[in-house]
């Protein structure tokens, strides 16, 4: 029985990246698998069961043997995928070997442990594209180090910074986001309590006359599948889902942070940067648009949604709630899918990203020189005091903007009138590529950041 | 090109059902298709195209015809499906009919039109399972609308009230949603704008030397297809979106009222109510779980962080937004699947509810009477006062409870202390059967709803 | 005891608002005593209390007179403001009226009352801030209906569009905010239930022999307060809240779009609107600010998160929820109050908007005749075939690109080489203006509506 | 002028605690002012400025000298309320001094350093708070270490398990909330960098022929303020804020984990655990509601929506947004009260907590033996394998239930029917007290941590 809900038809964010492949059904159904391998390995292990048992379990643990469509429609009676997928793996293993399926451990065990699987080898992905980007970033950020252009402020020139130190912000943002996702990554821990969290079924169990210790148990699991050994059993406990929500949701808005200022710099009118794999439109064959640059903004807007739900979760009732475990599902899916193709986005866009220089000069002088009119007036308030600088600025302003002529050309009539003023040397001070302050210092400092 | 990303295994609450088929990739697809198939068709109605064009491009828009996986693939490039599907259904009509497939349409005026297309395909079917829920809920407040149960709040005791009145409003919500749902169903507009919403293209093309009115293009195309001419383009007036958001957000919350009632009252401490069809569990085969309950309410959990974030697409930039569109695509369809699975939960959930009135009747006598102070309070307030009423009974409760006995037993006592209060019938006052107050005609008023 | 936790230092969008004024504690409480003095006043119309004790809780029910801080730090103890509130209102009138303040009433009815009644009177205000701002962008819209600008989809230029277009659908989407606000408000009840909804304490009292009918009494209490009377208590259906919470973010979403597009159109670069009461800055004396598109846009930021929690407060346990009704209070206020001031933000922008048709002119020249070119392809094909001509346009918007020169330029070689386009009229087909489709008459349509 | 918009009347969880007063109107004044007095001496500091100048406007630098209500309504024409504050604050210093207050700065370096100090003394209160919390929860755990109970799974007794695990459980919550804030308040950073984030305008002042080193200066002023020195100005690089709100949202759903527990163990029917200090009701005066729990429940359930805008914010355009900073203000001191309020309650909750084992090992009883299924599921399968074992109880529980007997009676029966099973320990095996696995050492492990 094949199924397709979702080919991806309305995800061009994520369609094809390594990200949707290591989390789709049949990559959880194989993450559920390991778990139960697990289990049946590290009971062996510890001598709850026979050797044996974990190599079948494990050989029959393959996804491709499994049909997902039909483990989806059978989750519904139970409200989970684990029960059909029990019956179905039991089945698919040497008799002897049966009872060792799943011994002892609640739904939740697997179901829990395959999610943090699925997020480690995930984001493993996502961790090398926003290394590559912050790699491309770094390259922008250096070549760029004195490349002026207009700082914008509630969407109007304010006073000129550097392309550099702008990409130089976005990399830093994107470093944070990769330290936090690295740490969350680093801490995934697995799962296993059995039915209410106390280990109990696994001490019910002998094997050979032998018992076991429940925490031992729960080591050597964590041991085979290469995660966390918990503390606690964590199925109320969810710290490790939230960690995930707030990291992938930091990490989103990193990305959209360089997305939108992408946006912004390459509408028509500005034009300081272009995507450089352009995206078509079906209407217009001129159309340039900034198509990864959009796919990360639409990340970003849907991420702090469904990191609420996650967050939302934590208040989860009893031993296992009753809907706020099985609300988190699909979304925790949903972010690190988001995440997993704007990081993609994000490399992509960064490596192909053209710059033009020449039109952040241009931009610069839009506003006929106000654009420096900071420090024009710090450097008039030293002779004339902050009041009356001001005064004379908005005033010079005023005219330059109605006689729709240059600041400087009316500055040279301004200090005529002022002798205060006279002598200060207007070329330096209404030059915007001179007033970008400390933003080389800057940059070179937010580069050394590895 | 087959691919799998999600065949249901982490949607037990939609899994098999209606909206999960009315909304897959193949039934976006063929909603694109329908579209395309329509404005063909109403070109040629309008002497824009020939009529045997539209009859081609109907013929060619069956969505098995098309690769989806592909498509998503390929939609990557430009940022959405449309781009890559008109080249494929160009290709799969007759040279004659090619020049008018997809003709002065914008990729957003399909794409939106088949989210229009699938909302009001998948709506028919939620809100035929809204009506059987609400008829379920009529029929068990009917029968128990004189059951008498303890009313709770803030988890505790509070007064009587009945199973019916309880029923009857859960059944009053789901109404309020159907009613939403099918206001915002018969409002869903056709999109068509062309490039920016001017449907300038259009006018631009002539056949047979006929040129074409905009508007009345728009008015066939709507009609083709069964949906609203809409008053403007609203490639960014995102009326249609949000309005969806909203009553799908309302529905998922009036669906998790009944399943959070449903599950406190099946808890095993309280056992008023139970599933007919039980989850099993994987782990005691004792187990009863209310799953049906369970991924309602994990439904409701996750509406309200979709809704939001399409409703803060309704702050969309210029003729077409970078990003709050891309953005409403994957969250409107979670929540017609989230609503649409919900909704059947809902149905097979008041179908098969099984109510235990003697547990009712059990649990409210838990409190040992006290369930009733309010009235007794009253009625001694009438005779001594409201604060020494309160005191008398105070203390009577603080006595019942530490002897462990049953208020009216201490009652007797205090009477007999208080001479004031001696005659009153304290067999009648204390029957929390007969303290339900207007239970009974609130339950028939709500019922009289349709 | 006074206490500012809040004088809007931190929200300048609503800072002397009259929305402000209308949520603020001083107003709640004067609704909550509202509240009481109706239920007292209604208790003497049914004949359960005589006449003075309506008129003497009347009388009292001056927020005045009353310790709000006071209140809200003994609110902590039962949790809610209410039950201090009738310690406090009782004390205020003549012994004769206190058995009868708050009588058979739950804190719930009169909170819950309170909100619609704040509600009604903030939407009052609300509903007049969007009128004036439908009137003024009736103005602009019909002003510019033929003034010609670029329309923008994903940032860049595509076709033309009409400044008088765009302003109409700004106007649509707040006449379709307008009319969710106005029905919302036009529905809302009052609440009025007793301890579980079933208004059993009404029946306990009687007054001078009579008894009297619950249904009776919600009727006169609803009567006296101007707002609806409800079929049932709604303590645990929030319809009324989910839909005040949708009909706001719908508004708030709306006033965002407008927002957005002022932002973008004033941006520095692009300069084709103005606000007119020009936003200053700390720091550079010629900076003019969007202010009020600014703060709009905030407040649409924050709306659909808030609206999510409100959503969210639907799946409430019980007759009252352990926290789903807490959780209501201020994200209704604070939804209330963003919109309150978003709209009287809107309508201050929309009446001081200064356009600039020569920048929109400017602009539409800035890609050299390329956001014409779906019109050439259209006029193209019917000649030369689609796919030709997509290829002939194409190389044409190329070199026209490379050799930075008009394509109207370029095109009058191509003329020369494609025989087939001789003789079609450059000049018409590659003027920007001439190409702006039914936007006249779809504006006069959307005008129409009113 | 003294203006009241919210005394606290909607807001009982956090009425009249310290998160409310350090995030009140009031402290955030006085953070700005301490942001611009450090800022003065950190001029002062570095030569920039007569040491006088720093004095000076620390001296002025008093909340109570400004006329808060007065400066909000100033904010609302350049949308931020530092640009009057500068004025008054400039105004409030001798005229030397004039010169030197917020010289070289932007609006948002003071407001975003005043958000982060009054961040850093909010969380100190709440960190006291967790602290106390967490170390009453380990009394309680260390207490009941051995206390037998239900574990509840899906709202259905599943096996038993202790209360102390299950309180140790809420108290690795709350540390780890605990782990998160700290972390996060240890670095907080200053803001500084001026209208673009390039600290140009410090190096365009110069005072007694000096210049200064702009990255000096943010050191000297982080220095001056305890907050970290930034790596880069961080106008629209919103990491502090972002870590704020994955942090407070964390720390308010373990907070909501507890108050979960502590609702649902304390309903009428389960009655394990009471608050201490019980909540009043208006109408019912033996109605002893679980208030604390109740208002942190509220908090848990409105944090992930303020904490969604944001995450949301991240994406901020430019080198200061236009909506994305002003929509962060009010969300983040929301954010930090209600966590602030709910730290309070919820050690208040922990402190007062009473707990009552004789409810529990009573409900433990409650399914007849049924909650030990699993148990004699194990050790029947031992004997005559997991299918046979499965049914036989099966059929027990069935017999047990119709019968309404207790299952160990029944078993009885059962063992003379299944020879296999002769010999087995029922009073063993169907004792819940004896079947709680690891509960305790997982105890013990847990209280470890510190």
């Amino acid at each position: 029985m094949t199924y397709e809900s979702d080919a991806g038809l309305l995800a061009p964010g994520r369609a094809g990246s390594p990200a949707e492949t290591s989390t789709d059904d049949r990559a959880v159904l194989q993450a559920m698998l390991d778990a139960e391998a697990a289990l049946t390995r590290a009971q062996s292990a510890c001598g709850l069961a026979p050797a044996e048992a974990g190599r079948a379990v494990t050989q029959a643990a393959d996804a491709d043997r499994f049909d997902v469509r039909d483990l989806a429609l059978r989750a519904r009676s139970g409200g989970n995928p684990v029960i059909p997928l029990v019956t179905d793996l039991a089945a698919a293993v040497p008799e002897e070997a049966r009872p060792y399926v799943h011994r002892g451990a609640t739904s939740q065990d697997i179901l829990d442990t395959a999610a943090m699987l699925v997020a480690s080898r995930t984001l493993a992905g996502v961790l090398d594209d926003l290394g590559r980007m912050a790699d491309e970033l770094a390259r922008h950020a250096a070549a760029h180090r004195n490349t002026p252009m207009a700082g914008r402020t509630l969407t109007q020139h304010a006073v000129p910074t550097t392309f550099g130190l702008k990409v130089a912000g976005w990399r830093a943002l994107i470093l944070d986001a990769r330290d936090r996702l690295a740490s969350v990554r680093d801490s995934l821990p697995a799962q296993l309590g059995g039915a209410a969290g106390t280990l109990a079924a696994f001490s019910a169990f002998s094997f050979e006359g032998k018992n076991v210790d429940g925490l031992a148990l729960v080591a050597a699991y964590a041991r085979e599948l290469g995660l966390v050994e918990p503390v606690l059993p964590w199925h109320t406990l969810r710290t490790p889902v939230a960690d995930l929500a707030g990291a992938l949701a930091f990490t989103a808005g990193a990305l959209g942070k360089t997305a939108a200022d992408v946006l912004t710099l390459s509408r028509t009118e500005i034009g300081e940067v272009e995507e450089g794999r352009l995206g078509g439109s079906s209407a217009m064959p001129h159309k340039a648009n900034p198509v990864r640059a959009t796919l990360i903004a639409a990340a970003a807007r849907r991420a702090p949604g469904l990191a609420a739900t996650l967050y939302g979760s934590l208040a989860a009732e009893d031993e296992r709630p009753a809907g706020a475990w099985h609300a988190e599902w699909e979304p925790l899916r949903d972010l690190l899918r988001l995440v997993g193709g704007a990081a993609r986005d994000g490399a992509e866009l960064s490596a192909g990203l053209r710059i033009v220089p020449y039109a952040m000069l241009e931009n610069l002088h839009l506003t006929d020189g106000l654009i420096v009119s900071e420090r024009l007036a710090a450097a008039f308030a030293e002779r004339i005091g902050r009041a009356r600088a001001r005064d004379v600025l908005a005033g010079a302003a005023d005219r330059a903007r109605s006689e729709t002529t240059d600041l400087s050309d009316v500055l040279f009539d301004v200090l005529d009138e002022e002798p205060e003023l006279a002598g200060l040397d207007l070329a330096e001070l209404t030059d915007p590529a001179r007033y970008t302050g400390s933003a080389g210092p800057l940059t070179d400092r937010a580069l050394d950041r590895r």
